[in-house]
């Protein structure tokens, strides 16, 4: 079951696990807060986009009854390595890996038709900094394979009216952000920025758009992420153990 | 000097005084948080775009060593007591209140020729909520007589090459501010959002933006106007001390 540097982790929910791999890009703490900032109905159909190891369709799974979740990862040995966490945790028919480009996305899965979609992209784009640009971990960290607006032109096809897309994403970016979600028809509905602690500028940013929707924004309460002790907050804390309960 | 309904408000700053019109729209928090956020050169050219009271001016008369400073208010009673304040204050030279509307300033005033230029303008959308749209106060609070689109055209109009926009607004509005923005080539250097207090979503945003500039974005931190206790901040204090000293 288990390649070279592979290991098996426990998500401490429902009995799901993972498998990764130590020397690529192993999924953070922006993974875990997009998938516990996701809101949907029942049997929802999903799509993440860049899933990387499969970590939101699995938590996604953990958190809500939905009826099928395609993960979407361009790299093919990350890919191989997420389907083959879905076999580990037996999710085959909700589930499905596709090693696909997503801006092929449409075309195999079909338009406006989704519930859901989800993302947690490259966040830099492709020139900041030096990278080699075959590197898995710098796949998954700059836009060397697709753009935001790559990702934000594949949720707009593929999500149905009144869909919504969720992004988590570097709060530097949020003017590219909000310019290409509002020429895709997706309307920022709510953001949610996230802070290391109590004043201190936000790290992370969570935003859930509606397709094709009215403009109407709310800002939610920030989430901290430290106590000043250095602790994780109760809300943290709450978010982890939902994924352990 | 005063007319039915008005009153002199001491400033506590270099003894700048302002008139204000109990039945009118007073200053807020918003134009004294907004004032405090604009940094300069010595000897700058100023545009403040609805400028009301003449809030912003003086204040900003009372921070720096302006060149010169002027403030555009469309509605004539508003502009004739905003120019009796700057005489009350002996600001003739430094300071100019022009009675027009905005979209008529750069055939007033020039174009790419100014380093500053500041608008707390109103914050509502002309449809929002009932209104007499003839009112002051509405004027000063719905986008009856300007909308956003016009203030940042014509900040881009006045502006010199990487000269300075500084907005105070309402976070809620931050999709159409941030397009609008880039849209007239005002890109967005630094945004500080203000909150009621710790752990509440922000009701304010300051946005620096920069003539011409090459996107990047910095995220200050954050501003709490209100300690847990009700009591204000020592940020807040040292604002409001800074125009007191």
């Amino acid at each position: 079951m288990l390649k070279e540097n592979e290991r098996i982790d426990d998500l401490d929910c429902r009995d799901l696990k993972i498998i990764q791999n130590s020397s690529w890009f192993s999924y953070g703490m922006d993974a875990v807060l997009l998938s516990n900032y996701v809101k949907m109905k029942k049997h929802s159909t999903v799509v993440d986009l860049g899933t990387g190891t499969g970590i939101i369709p699995i938590l996604l799974y953990g958190k809500h009854n939905v009826k099928k979740i395609y993960g979407i990862e361009i790299q093919k040995k990350v890919a191989e390595m997420a389907k083959r966490s879905v076999e580990l945790n037996d999710l085959e028919e909700k589930i499905e890996i596709l090693n696909i480009d997503l801006k092929q996305a449409e075309e195999k899965l079909g338009n406006n038709i989704y519930n859901v979609v989800t993302s947690n992209p490259p966040y830099m784009a492709a020139n900041d900094g030096l990278k080699n640009i075959t590197d898995n971990k710098t796949i998954s960290r700059h836009e060397t394979k697709c753009t935001l607006k790559d990702v934000i032109h594949t949720a707009n096809r593929l999500l149905k009216h009144n869909g919504r897309f969720f992004l988590v994403h570097r709060p530097n970016r949020i003017v590219d952000i909000l310019t290409l979600l509002r020429e895709y028809k997706l309307e920022p509905k709510s953001i949610r920025f996230v802070h290391p602690r109590v004043g201190k500028s936000p790290n992370l940013v969570l935003i859930m758009s509606v397709k094709a929707a009215k403009p109407s924004l709310e800002f939610e309460d920030p989430l901290y992420v430290y106590n000043e002790d250095g602790s994780y907050t109760d809300e943290l804390l709450d978010i982890y153990d939902m994924e352990r309960s």
